[in-house]
């Protein structure tokens, strides 16, 4: 098994022997809620029951916090679930993907004998999408993956041009899946989000996850928003009746509870993001603006930045095995502020002294 | 989406306002142990970190645990999880299945559109599997599935025989899956498993869950045993690769520490079946001897016993939506000696009385 991820903490533990702070994975760096800790240790005995199949209080909760009726929802053991389901639903003969971009929706692509076409996203655009894109969505397409915000870029396309987008594939008959997993890091979101559009456009598909937004990997729960039951039905069909455990049902519930966290979360993010932006600058690194919670850069010519991160105990993401960028390139999650110094201080020393 | 398994309390629950007893789901009467709740709650900080996508603290525990070696070791988000994505691995042509049997099996086929053909166990056999699915072992047959003991007649091949179709298996060409979930609850386990086949083997792959055994079927987790390393990663590569959350890999580990609770667990459930098997053969219903934790009985004509227990707030499973069975067949979990009296108290009251 190739590890092509970002956030593998354990082979790091095998190969140094000190704490490891983790920059190579985006979770919130408020961590996770104490009310999430509670309502885990508090359902133990229900696990001796298998979860609801159907998910009906958890749905519930997510709808009333994004405001999408409860028969749009369709949970998952993690967005990551979701997109291989979404992916057997359909066996697309023909994909379309950005690169950059997360390398999941390949990986699931690759399982059912798929032609994948890429939209190459230029270096030029500061990796952002444009309407050069609508010129793309061809008849022959099945499906395309638009992860907004980017991964590992971060940047994101407004909501007009994802309308666009939207209405494009409606008319080609594309089923479009927006991954907004990074969406709620943004304090202004509605700017962005294609959300509001899910109604009008049964082809839309939208994935969530609570992994990074309340800090929860560990625990494993995703959801799509669709208006199209048919294809939610479907979805449910490509994979087991049990994805969701009884865990991640009681943590989701509890995690959206306070209204209050995903405000503190946006701007906490946006400090440290700034702040972590203008040190980097300071190193002569080409920072790319971003909206939510990691950072893209990149260095003139390759020099090993991660390895020696590692040899200080800070593991970052080289950028190098994503489609359309080198190892030149790496992403940073922002982390709390403590953190965040670490990990300046250790490249100031890389960048400018003969570490 | 249709519910076609026991255990939906949540149904249940909806329908009836008192507690509800669930004789539907067949899980281990003990209970989750102290230690693994112990464990859950201890790594709750851990799940700020995404789960290790090898799974290896939680391999080397189960390699222990069955004396198999870890390289032949693959976890899962539960076994249903596993069958998914070996149908997936695969896209058989053609699957030949029991029937009855576990309804997975069958609704992961229909995604690959799958030629199913089926082994109908006879009732003159008691369902017992015998020599002449030999006979149906043709090489067209990409994948059989065999669940030993089957569900829901707890009936189980023994080794010799499992043997001789794991041979056949391997001259034809096919695949076999053997799912022994339940194996854990018979005390002479050696005399039916084909786990010591497994290196001879490396069409064999066996599939086992802490769903029922260590009575976690909200946590999720099962794993696949299998000697052929390339057949594993292509399972691997067919899901996401965070399917086993950090909750069930510590509750794994822990639930594998003490191995007393096995031993323990066999002989409580050994005892309460033969005492449910005495006290429902008074009832002078057809009982099928089985060897694990659950029992099926039936009827001679269509009385609606479970809807009738389902007023008294008792949850059985009607056996009407397994493929060679019909509504005069029930299957009930083995539970704990005072669930168990109930039980029998009320089904005394509906054969016997006017309830």
């Amino acid at each position: 098994m190739k590890m092509v991820h970002g956030g593998d903490i354990y082979t790091a533990r095998e190969q140094l022997n000190k704490p490891i702070i983790d920059f190579s994975a985006n979770i919130n760096p408020l961590g996770i809620q104490q009310s999430v800790k509670d309502a885990i240790c508090g359902c133990l005995e229900e696990c001796e029951n298998y979860p609801d199949p159907l998910n009906r209080k958890l749905r519930a909760a997510i709808s009333a916090f994004e405001h999408v009726p409860a028969e749009y929802i369709l949970c998952g053991n993690g967005s990551a679930d979701l997109i291989f389901r979404v992916v057997y639903a359909i066996k697309p003969r023909k994909a379309l993907l950005l690169a950059p971009t997360f390398a999941e929706y390949e990986c699931a692509l690759r399982n059912t004998d798929t032609q994948i076409v890429y939209h190459k996203l230029r270096e030029e655009n500061d990796f952002c999408l444009t309407e050069e894109i609508l010129g793309e969505l061809t008849p022959d397409l099945d499906i395309l993956f638009i992860c907004n915000p980017n991964n590992p870029t971060g940047r994101a396309a407004d909501s007009m041009l994802m309308k666009k987008i939207t209405e494009a594939c409606a008319t080609q008959g594309i089923r479009l899946v927006v991954d907004e997993c990074f969406m709620d890091f943004i304090t202004d979101w509605e700017r962005f989000s294609i959300k509001s559009a899910l109604s009008g456009y049964p082809n839309l598909l939208i994935l969530k996850a609570f992994t990074k937004t309340f800090a929860i990997p560990g625990i494993r729960l995703g959801y799509a928003l669709c208006a199209d039951k048919g294809f939610l039905e479907l979805i449910s069909a490509a994979g087991q009746p049990w994805s969701v455990s009884v865990i991640a049902e009681h943590a989701g519930i509890a995690a959206l509870s306070d209204p209050t966290h995903i405000v503190k979360t946006a701007e906490t993010v946006s400090a440290e993001r700034a702040y972590l932006s203008a040190e980097l600058k300071k190193f002569n690194l080409s920072v790319y603006d971003s909206l939510t919670n990691y950072l893209m850069f990149s260095v003139d010519q390759p020099i090993d930045l991660k390895g020696k991160l590692f040899a200080k105990g800070i593991l970052i993401r080289s950028c190098a095995n994503y489609r359309g960028l080198d190892e030149r390139y790496y992403r940073i999650a922002v982390k709390a502020h403590a953190d965040n110094e670490i990990l300046v201080q250790a490249m100031r020393e890389i960048l400018e002294g003969n570490a």
